[in-house]
């Protein structure tokens, strides 16, 4: 693969946003990403997931939820995941964890070899990096592979955004446009050589 | 109070387990808990959060879900918390972290002030160190009181219990029984200053 | 023990600084938890292991260095640690660590058991999260007893010391007396019991 | 880069051992990679930096010491890093985070971009998984691209070398050569983007 076939080729990005809540600084900040995307780069939400009971593996030795195998091969198709989440009692929340058990129960285990970016909006000061950290334990696990930089976590996310949910912040609003960038590399990296 | 008092003090612990199998290392470990604790001591198993939907802020706002508010004060009423649970992807299961999310959100928060003991059983090699150090960070928000020693990680359970669920290495009984010991204690030094 | 007693009594807590440098931000921190200690709390650097070597197990074999072992002694008839540190590449700075790793060899260890505070100042936004999660981490194996709250991590560091070193962000003042205070209640709870 | 030049590409790693013994299970884990190395790599390892002083960034404004500047530039040239490191107290010893703090502090910092893989041996059951996962955290800042798997943590090191100091169990013996052929294929991915 030559830079020039990188520059072109499309890449389909597929996202999870971690709060339920219809309007979420997380769902501001995937809107922005949405926004911030490069050309060449779609962005498309997984949905679904919050009508999906508790992860019970008595349950799934009968056999995986049809959602569930769904999800996965989107998710396999894709050429990079986008976690989008808050920070729920310095970690991550127990929504968006058993959605990740689940999709991690179907063979071919579907994050295995993806790029992978980290996002996170807060109220407080620390943005959500602690949820971050754990989640990237969680991702040499499935063998994901996450941006190092930058580290997307959107503090005092009250003064980020404005009375429409638009990212006004100038700093973030590169910072993400820069993971995304990132993302599309890193993505490159691992399709090309896996 | 007296050290006296305290041997003769009845606590009341309640547990929470992490897994939803019914046949789980996890609730054999629970069970080898019932069995070895102290006379003075009861361990309830917190019940019904297997049916939680996952956590809405926006529904938060609405008031609370009646289960999650009696769960709470079950949690407020007891002398300690006991989690006994598996590891999923490097992490809390996401059930469990779920229903640690909405209690969270129940005012007085019920967590704080609580000695925590922390139990799990795995078939691997670590245990459940991974899950057992996230969730000690969940507890410095949550500002519950958890044991040091001994850490009680169940390693390639399959060997540590019989085929009748019962927790038959010597080793890891012993641990079991310590942290019972060592959370009867913390309850005192917690509950006497509270 | 009476909760009269308890306000009596005079407590001696010691204090490892994690920077080397002559005027940190940190050593300002230290400071000011100096200043604002409650009347009956006398806090004491332990100071001299900027020039222990680096920690070789071959050399605790054929003795205890003499400075280490003494400084342990200081922290065994301690009331209390107090950690004053900043974040070098998202963890505990080596030379701290190095300090901790010999200590940790003298018999009886000295952290078991001890009420234990953590501090930190840096000049980014998420403070020293990351540091101090990771001492927590070294700290269950040390069985040391850390206050859960406040965590007291001063972010944004230039602007919350004055030019002559003082702290003067009244938020953060108020946070180190809390600390404080709170570890003098830590210690009553685990020196009455061990 | 086709993959026909990937596999004649010679690669030059760097190693840094954690322990400073003599005969430590590190530094024979550190032999089994030298030799369990792919044919296409050498393996070269970083010493000198157990005389280096604690880092006092004091000095650093003063200039930076040349053994410092030169370890530097002996990994900014190499493919990738190789980390072999005991767990002292729950977290990386503290003479290697020295190490890595010191070696941060050179432009450009020398871990920026690389492969790194690691490994860890340790008399007990975790291995040294919780040294490695915070060593991970510390490369998210480092921007050094850790390998996901396999995770080489050497655990029961008394019945995995031979009284010479061979390592002498199978599974890991496969370990650890998976682990550096993993190491060139990430070398390869970083090294042509960028």
């Amino acid at each position: 693969m030559t830079a020039e076939d990188s520059v072109k080729r499309h890449r389909n990005i597929v996202a999870l946003v971690g709060s339920l809540r219809r309007d979420s600084y997380n769902r501001m900040l995937f809107n922005a990403a949405v926004e911030l995307a490069p050309p060449e780069m779609t962005i498309t939400e997984l949905t679904g997931w919050q009508q999906w009971p508790l992860l019970n593996l008595d349950e799934v030795a009968d056999g995986m939820l049809e959602p569930v195998t769904q999800m996965a091969r989107q998710i396999t198709e894709s050429d990079g995941v986008l976690f989008v989440s808050p920070e729920y009692n310095y970690s991550i929340p127990g929504g968006l964890k058993n959605t990740i058990d689940w999709l991690s129960r179907v063979a071919p285990q579907p994050f295995a070899g993806k790029a992978v970016g980290l996002m996170g909006a807060a109220t407080g000061a620390v943005g959500t990096a602690r949820m971050q950290y754990q989640l990237r334990q969680t991702l040499v696990f499935l063998d994901g592979h996450p941006i190092n930089k930058p580290e997307v976590m959107v503090a005092r996310a009250a003064e980020a955004f404005d009375a429409n949910g638009q990212l006004v912040n100038e700093f973030y609003r590169t910072q993400v446009a820069q993971l995304l960038e990132a993302l599309a590399g890193q993505a490159d990296r691992f399709v090309s050589y896996d």
